[in-house]
């Protein structure tokens, strides 16, 4: 049932020449059904749709946004086993973890709708005039948030649900009033397909105007997208290398526009005695399973693991290679990604500060998880090997001499999405400085947890410094990710019945405002 | 009394060999004093040492960083008339100017000082646990935002005291939590001088680490200062070309920052027909009044004057050329800026489809106001010396020929500060698209003012699509200037008393919270 046309302004559309096809994730095969690879003209037109949807969608009130996202929500609770099966062929993810997903994306869809109906995203604030105030009287000034613009959206190939076609950066921009143009991901075409057309059928059934989805397909069709003058901010999940040429290309346009690229991490974890020494086994396990889960292929995999040197973190670390050595091997979402695996590999094989430790070697077809050691001087003397992540269900263990090489240690590392602390209650409080350390290199911090759950709620930060993200004042995951997408206006003496419903004297929208320095709900008298 | 050297970690340092004069800005003259131009290994110890007080800054409460900011706003208060002089001679702005200046530099630390007792800058986020959860139990999970390390302040040359050493990028980021290193703007060293020795009075008076401020003198010493690894954002008020090339730096750096470069603007007005009717004379001197303040020398200055043709609208321009002819020349800031505004006038005089209209021919040393016609197809046609900033006192008058053509000039804008409706009640409701319209282009929509009026406070944006900003998501007036240098932080399964205060369960701050999704003050139960 595959038609492969690109979606532009509720049409389908296929004027180009290059068809595509699918692939099997698991046998390389090509699945059937072809995409058209989208044309200069079609990418043009999808931005154009977008913006012309633009006005009407971001002055829908929010309660209309909410609808649709709660209609696209439904719509993607639809999508049946035939659905799943074909996302497993695409990724040769499991089908439970795509059950998992389809359900998260869902989720995630509804969550937004809470955010405008709660209305705080809008950021109301109120300064009354003061007309007499010495020696100059203010006027009435109003300020709320509207959406940014028009928004490409960059799927990531490992969440082909959540971080894709209907995953974060949609969801947030949707809700913000932005109409969005997503590239739509070559390791999942169909998947994207019919994530796409639930979308649309949404759009139709709750009113929302044509071009405020759409989506095309192709290599190379991107650069077109972020160079395309409509298009004024950019969502994207991916590799560092992607990531960094996205920011490049909308730092050269004639308007530069911002891009929110969440892009390489190595989730460090840092072991205390304490804690290993009470419970060395259990933690060896769990971090086993945090690293192997879902073949590695999550951002916030653990890829580097510090300890302090003891006896207890020797014991451990021949826990770990018992545990790393017993994982079984798992297919990776493409043939692409499993070649960039072994890659990373053979570097950490070749590089004389690092040494192997447990994992089989890589047969064909599927990833072998692998424990290495490296030399702290590594990530002390800044080698780039150490700092790079290796997607995939592989991590490394560092030793430091003591808290002082710990300390110069975690200042030497990178901007993370995350990073670990486990440790016993007493020890915790006596490394408090850890967790300051860590603070400023990170998006989130966790005590006695692994990395790989990435919670989706208001108080999650899926960011980061560079280059976990390329810019760390946003997040890609939870509802605080609508922020990257809006932008203050202000309204100066505005007559009421001109102004947004939100800053109306009356609060009919009975969002939380700050009125003259005071957060109130409150209609003005 | 100038010392004339670089502030770094609380101490003076003149390492270089290049000395520096400040002018007179009426007569051109060398005024007293020498300044010491920074080395490079100056620029690398001051912006050292702002990162050095960095983790002990942040981490002070709100309110001890907002009794620093009282405390400078004791000290810009106490300078007394010999700095009103000295400013006066660097600026050539009047003393009233600069006495009113000083009031508002010190009032906007004062409301970030309030910003901070009020808590909800911080954000902060808690989602409880819930063990129960099916299929999968929640962590606990807190957010708030953190300062985004130290920030690298361009003042501007317009703005002595407010968008300058201890101006409003400055509040924002002592604010934030972020130590500052400020290039000295060579257009008022002096000035910059003693608003620097306030500050560190305050630092001191109040306990501050050493390093949470810091000046540098020169020219070019600013590239370094941007490349430095420490700094961590980038705040500027300045030119268009400038923040360009302060954002290309920014952007490939091996760690790339944000810039939060305010540049650009021509702050369109439009004129409705019966506002002309009722009140043209009063619009036309209240206008004139406007372009002219200051010498133009506004970032919100109204570059644009847009009306509909009608006998009202050319009995306007009639009453405006009187009114601009009327207007007495005035001293610039400085030489380079009169050279500026009298090539930016040749550039007018020069283009075939724009007409001169009233204005004295420029004699020696003094701006002469100017007002010009111009065609609207050059608006249409994107020609780039209608979109241009000439900073100075003239402005530009365009006729539409209807509200179809008023609809496309608006939309053949690029980003502005702000944009100005002027009307009467009954057709300003009737052009509600305008407003809609104009909020896409802008950072602030005003009814029947003019723009060249900034309030300080919550509600203010000063901001606005490229090429007003290099970010529409920031302002850098007003207290939302702070968001710029914050970002979020997640502290997940965090023990109570590691977390940072605003995020305990008890809330001993007091602050604002979003607790499982509802606005709370209340401590956790």
């Amino acid at each position: 049932m595959i038609l492969g046309h690109n979606y532009i302004g509720g049409q389908r559309s296929a004027q180009g020449d290059i068809r595509l096809q699918s692939l099997d994730a698991s046998t390389g095969e090509a699945l059937p059904g072809e995409f058209c690879q989208a044309t200069e003209a079609e990418v043009d037109a999808a931005a154009r749709a977008a913006a012309a949807a633009f006005p009407a969608y971001r002055n829908l009130s929010p309660e209309r946004r909410a609808q649709f996202l709660d209609a696209i929500a439904d719509e993607l609770d639809a999508l049946g086993d035939a659905f799943v099966a074909m996302v497993c062929r695409e990724t040769a993810l499991p089908a439970a973890r795509i059950q998992g997903e389809r359900g998260r994306t869902s989720g995630q869809m509804r969550l937004f709708a809470k955010v405008l109906r709660r209305g705080d995203f809008l950021g109301a604030r109120i300064d009354r005039a003061l007309p007499d105030r010495q020696p100059l009287p203010r006027v009435d000034l109003r300020q709320m948030r509207i959406g940014i613009g028009p928004v490409a959206v960059f799927g990531a190939s490992n969440f082909p649900l959540a971080f894709s076609t209907a995953g974060g950066d949609t969801a947030a921009a949707l809700a913000a009033g932005c109409p969005v143009v997503v590239k739509a991901h070559s390791g999942h075409m169909a998947t994207a397909e019919a994530v796409a057309d639930a979308i649309l059928r949404a759009a139709e059934r709750t009113g929302m105007p044509a071009g405020v989805f759409n989506m095309v397909y192709g290599g190379g069709v991107g650069e077109w997208l972020v160079k395309h003058a409509a298009i004024q901010a950019v969502g994207f999940t991916g590799s560092l290398r992607g990531g960094n040429a996205l920011c490049r290309l909308a730092a050269e346009r004639p308007q530069p526009i911002p891009v929110f690229a969440e892009m390489s991490s190595i989730n460090p974890v840092i072991l205390l005695p304490h804690a290993l020494r009470t419970r060395g086994d259990t933690i060896a396990r769990e971090l086993a399973a945090s690293v192997t889960l879902g073949c590695g292929q999550f951002c916030t995999n653990p890829g580097l693991i510090i300890g302090l040197r003891s006896a207890q973190f020797t014991g451990f670390v021949e826990q770990l290679k018992g545990q790393m050595a017993e994982q079984p091997a798992q297919t990776m979402l493409n043939r692409g990604t499993l070649a960039s695996y072994c890659k990373g590999l053979e570097h950490l094989h070749g590089h004389p500060g690092v040494r192997h430790l447990a994992g089989a070697a890589q047969g064909d077809g599927q990833a072998q998880p692998q424990l290495f050691a490296a030399d702290v001087r590594l990530l002390l003397e800044g080698d780039e090997l150490l700092q790079e992540e290796v997607f995939g269900p592989a991590t490394v263990v560092i030793e430091v001499e003591d808290t002082a090489q710990l300390r110069a240690a975690i200042q030497a590392l990178r901007g993370q999405l995350t990073a670990t602390l486990i440790g016993e209650p007493d020890e915790l409080l006596a490394h408090a400085w850890l967790g300051e350390l860590l603070q400023e290199k990170v998006g989130r911090v966790l005590v006695n947890g692994y990395p790989t759950g990435v919670e989706v709620c208001d108080a999650m930060v899926h960011g980061g410094p560079y280059p976990a993200t390329s810019d760390s004042r946003g997040t890609s995951v939870g509802t605080l990710a609508i922020e990257r997408f809006l932008r203050p206006v202000c309204f100066q003496n505005y007559p009421d019945a001109l102004l947004p419903e939100a800053l109306r004297d009356g609060n009919p929208l009975g969002v939380l405002r700050l009125v003259d320095g005071v957060f109130s709900r409150e209609g003005l008298v």
